[in-house]
């Protein structure tokens, strides 16, 4: 799965750390999550990345979260809590990659980031949460009791990634496949995140499309000529893009694209080669 | 009240500041407050702990500002600006707590606090103002020029609680009653609070339950019994836990309680042990 | 446009930015534009002004800016990203202004800013986000491609708005001209923003109503009396007050005036004498 054995840690704290939940804002919960990594790291900048994530579907987060990351600076300390809903008896993984370092739980949420070139995934042992004086009985809040204090004491230097836990290759996968291509002409992926604008973001990158220029999405029984940027387009019209974040997006200028098209997360979506139709 | 005289305010900040209010997102008004807070400590770290508390019901913030103060650094000062709609001509309390300091209105908001062992309160005067440089006359908007300011100066330490006026025994008393025994068997409280996803939140207290045990909660007509924590449940089945506060929270698996049973802040809830049934 | 040829850029950073934005809390959008920020200047304190600014409604940001800038402290860099949705060839501009400074897009937006004593304005030039590492081409999300990097700088002093490029009088006025005086008796404005309550704040400042008293605001087919300060009013009651920001706004105790009235932003208002009635 990528894992480079040679390859250090070579995690350096920035103090900066991110945030990434399903916790919305209609609670002390994001909050106190703050208040455990400052209490680790009284010095930290937090930085709320995304808290409206679907409840019980971490392959959102760790969609952004992959996406995401390379705008921090190198050092960053990403911490993301959603819960699958299904339970797990591993209290949680640490990822490191390219500088970075990611906390959450083993539930395919941070797959993406462990999958990669130069990823080093490693365990959080019951050991390791005793030693930060975190109590190691099945917390019912664990992105308080478990991520936080973790993330809080990887951003303040207090325990390096290599310190969490045995190095492991068996995390548990995403619950979204990577796009690949079906045949020559087609490449399929699936509605990962709905933004605060109606916006369906797809999980399927720009390289994919370019091979298929001129290519189509084709979603909710629609066909969407893809389109290079956003143009002017009359109020209430579909348009599909390559977003800021190198994946195709469906829009529709001034309103919801969920709306209109009635789909939702998980809602399969094609790219294709345009035909030349009579 | 708890008042132990002879305890000299031994509060040192920590730069660390909360921030609790009714004020929501949708407007300028928490980011103001906080540019006050920089204004007098430009090194101040903030946090969010809630801003979608009722508006005029000061209770419901102090409830969580109580359950969640102790996940802060020591040092920390939190500001919580949640106006009763009733009017007050004082302009507002200092509490110091276990090395925490509380700034707010005197309108029951900050009397869990205040009636705790050890915690001494200060009465805001208008000199205190004048020297902050802040109107004394009536302001539209006492979060930014009253509470802000004053949590501000704490947290740059050019202003100690003992410096904020006299020390009071005389506060507003809160607007909900501390949950107590009503004979052997049953407790009575209300619901506080409900969070993002529709879970009631109540200001009944583990220690309160656990003598009770095997325990049930009455709450809109139904009776749950208290699970020892969050299980699998079927979607859309009730459930009633102690939570991650310590109190017993009533919630609905994958959907919203606050709909289903109808009921909202300020309803009355009961534990009571749960009998054999035939 | 009052720009003091002969008065020097005296901007000297705090590390403090704001952040005002159209891009609401449902992506991660926001979080990108920090992280950006950060990697500028990792010892940033960013404060979150707005981010339910109408979409493609810049006036409504320009003017919050306008009345909360003074509230933070002298040396933060206040970064607004909020496209009017017709397009400019034009990258950005920054603006100085007593001590602080501002960054955005050339919409109209920093015009309330721009056209203050004092304030000096230059245009971001291709060659400056060549400098700081941000592609030219066109990019699809500006706020972090383009406004972020910029104010990052800024906050960490390593770019003077005076390096920006060159100084400009010529930028995109405001979609909202100010309220002026329509006769000796009536001064006419607009409805600029809503807040999370309902409440409606006009465009009309102080200076201009108090000439009036006893003053009333025709609003919706309805006369209200400008009340001194937020009285006890029965629950449902409209009421207009000058309020926290110098500016008369329309407000309904304990409800949502924009719903009764079914007005809007943009919605016109008059402030008039009030006629003594028979």
């Amino acid at each position: 799965m990528g894992v480079h054995d040679r390859v250090a840690s070579s995690f350096s704290p920035s103090g900066v750390l991110t945030l990434t939940s399903d916790l919305g804002s209609a609670g002390p919960y994001v909050g106190v999550m703050q208040g455990v990594m400052l209490s680790r790291h009284p010095a930290a900048r937090i930085v709320h990345l995304h808290h409206q994530i679907e409840v019980h579907w971490p392959a959102e987060a760790g969609f952004w979260l992959e996406r995401a990351f390379s705008f921090f600076p190198v050092g960053t300390v990403h911490v993301a809590a959603v819960e699958s809903g299904l339970g797990t008896d591993r209290p949680g993984l640490v990822v490191t990659l390219d500088g970075h370092a990611f906390v959450g739980p083993d539930n395919g949420l941070l797959a993406p980031l462990a999958e990669r070139d130069g990823a080093l995934t490693y365990l959080v042992t019951a050991a390791t949460l005793r030693t930060l004086g975190v109590p190691s009985v099945a917390p019912t809040f664990r992105g308080r009791d478990v991520y936080a204090p973790i993330g809080g004491a990887l951003a303040a230097g207090t325990l390096d990634p290599t310190e969490v836990g045995p190095r492991t290759t068996d995390w548990a996968p995403s619950l979204l496949d990577r796009p690949e291509p079906k045949g020559a002409e087609v490449v399929g992926g699936v509605v990962v995140s709905i933004d605060a604008f109606g916006n369906l973001i797809t999980n399927i990158e720009a390289a994919l499309v370019e091979r298929l220029a001129p290519a189509e999405v084709v979603i909710g029984g629609r066909n969407l000529p893809v389109a290079r940027r956003y143009e002017e387009k009359p109020p209430g019209e579909l348009l599909a893009v390559v977003n800021g974040f190198g994946v195709v997006e469906v829009a529709r200028a001034q309103q919801s694209a969920a709306d209109l098209l009635g789909v939702g997360r998980g809602a399969p979506v094609r790219v294709r080669r345009r035909l030349a139709r009579p």
